[in-house]
């Protein structure tokens, strides 16, 4: 276990994605790890500041990124309450991409918002057996980060604990939106810096017109609009955001703010036929 | 377009600047981009903390950091209260440095306070073009991002739309401050996390004697120090700091909380001659 | 000074400990002028969010983060409130691993909690006298990092000012807590993202029984766990962290918060025999 392939291709990118912060020496002590280990891997910070503990919001930044990587990337999200008992480590393969995660949801709404039939999921929880001294409580250095440099200098997957069901990974509920002829419920997945509020809702599931309502529960209007500098000036607006999912916004302005949203709200939108 | 030349040079280092932040997972897409066209090349970060909209405070960012870049880095700023407009994207070139930014102002200090002659700039908003989807929000990752990657691997920059007059740049009053014989009218360009407050003043344009006073619109006494070390303590002082322009600031205090002074602030420097 | 020697291998990673944050452009201008003296290094961050000027909390990042690093790293770590006085610069060898900071106390815990008997230390101070410009209130880029760089590139760290006595080094008290046969004096080196509190005791100073008192002033119940999970819900507890140190921890709760903790705090834990 853990010895790489010889091979003469470059080492796969590393993205990397935790609710570890960036203040704390952790992510730090990851990379340390993953350099000692694959030198010449390069690494990318996906995001470190994911709500502590919140699987939902990981499971979008990991949705909303990872078809922008390098074709055969290896993304490490770590987002993990349950370190130290007995959930699994789970390897998804979305084309050549590896998504790799404990098995608590964080895969959801990547394997559910994916485009592509090739798909794969693989038992990585042997990774917790690797030879270095593992602690209880962060297992991010001490076990996914030797894991990702494994995989990243070609590792096989496939090798750890075998292919397993996708079906089998865990789901959350907050992947599901329902919608119907005239309406959508739908909850806020994430508020980003500017104030925009990104929706469980993918593009083509809300009808593109004019005007439509959001009851939150107070009532506002909205435009489906394709830019911020569509808005009139102070007026919310409904866009088809650069994340892949539909997204409330006000030009320059927080629409979290001046519509009272916060993460995790459910909300209703209307519209006439 | 978008052909990279073959070179055997290795690629330039991209240094990135923006006001997305880094808890939401855009810069992680910007990079990840770049990392699937250039994958050799270094991505320095100079901040993406830069408050949203402030291109005044991304203009000071990119001034002070330039220089400090290997000679021949490409380095794209991208504060663009203007994305989806039909605003230009504009190269300057400064010796062999390539700084990238949208036509809003941004280039200003950092032409203005430059002390090269061999400057050029150049119309790039053909990028826009590119055969890639584009969103509508987020050029950033779409259109910058492989932009930033092509010119790293070599690509000419007066390929796209040609050279253009680096007068033509859209400038900003905030890049001007109005030196007298005793006094100077400037205002604050940034406020660092030690309270440092960075002014729009080059060195050499208020004389090196040892006590001003600066209104803001309380009147305080400074003197003009070359360390921190050197202020008594408790005292404010005055000194050119490490960004290439002068600072008010107060030993191991804020100088903004003490005195009262916040970003883009208006004051007045006075002198007896 | 500073002719790197010509080397076949690959230059060393270099680790980076500040109190700058990334807000401002400073980490950024650091790395760019590393970039230009030594392309190929891998920079890796552990953290730029010490608290301004806080040496002990830095030594705290230092010391529970270098072990983690490749074997030959370089480790830079710049807390400097002394910046501009004539204050040492140093260098501190355990095994291959080289820590460089000022000598201000940074190094200390560093040096007390190894466990290597290969101990070197060196005066580093003439890196002040770089050819390049130096400004007087940043020697982070100016100083430190071109110095980094020359090191990283195989540069002699004994070629500069000369092995030193490592018992010479600034030392602080905050690196010793007192332990007795049925309580320990200590105090809070870091409280983390989520809460935890780690003090300056190592594991095997406090015995493992399954109730311990904490003095903070009020008394607090603590037991002694092995994960996060283990506690019972709402109950504070006292583990083995991932950092070398014992912390106080609550399961997805802050201790911190909880408990009434701060950094710095000093606490007795107590025990019966």
């Amino acid at each position: 276990m853990f010895t790489p392939r010889k091979e003469e291709t470059p080492p796969r990118t590393i993205g990397l994605l935790t609710d570890f912060g960036l203040s704390d020496p952790y992510v730090g002590q990851m990379k340390a790890v993953i350099n000692g280990k694959a030198p010449a891997c390069t690494i990318i910070d996906i995001s470190h500041d994911v709500a502590p503990f919140n699987v939902a919001q990981a499971g979008f930044f990991l949705a909303a990124s990872h078809v922008h990587f390098p074709k055969d990337a290896v993304i490490l999200a770590v987002v993990d309450p349950g370190v130290g008992t007995d959930r699994r480590i789970v390897g998804l393969q979305l084309d050549e991409r590896l998504l790799i995660a404990p098995d608590n949801g964080l895969l959801s709404l990547a394997l559910s918002s994916s485009w592509t039939n090739q798909v794969r999921a693989y038992d990585l929880t042997k990774a917790v057996e690797a030879p270095n001294k593992v602690s209880h409580t962060f297992h991010g250095r001490d076990v996914f980060a030797p894991l990702a440099a494994w995989l990243a200098l070609g590792g096989n997957p496939a090798g750890l604990g075998g292919e397993i069901d996708p079906a089998s990974l865990v789901r959350c509920d907050w992947s599901a939106p329902e919608v119907k002829e005239t309406s959508a419920r739908c909850h806020v997945l994430h508020i980003d810096r500017f104030g925009n509020c990104v929706l469980n809702l993918e593009a083509a599931s809300v009808p593109n017109i004019s005007r439509l309502h959001l009851q939150s529960p107070s009532r506002f209007d909205l435009a489906y609009v394709t830019t911020y500098a569509e808005m009139p000036d102070g007026m919310p607006g409904l866009l088809e955001g650069s994340q892949g999912f539909l997204e409330i916004a006000m030009n320059q302005h927080s629409a979290a703010k001046e519509l009272g949203l916060s993460m995790g709200d459910q909300l209703t939108l209307t519209w006439e036929e």
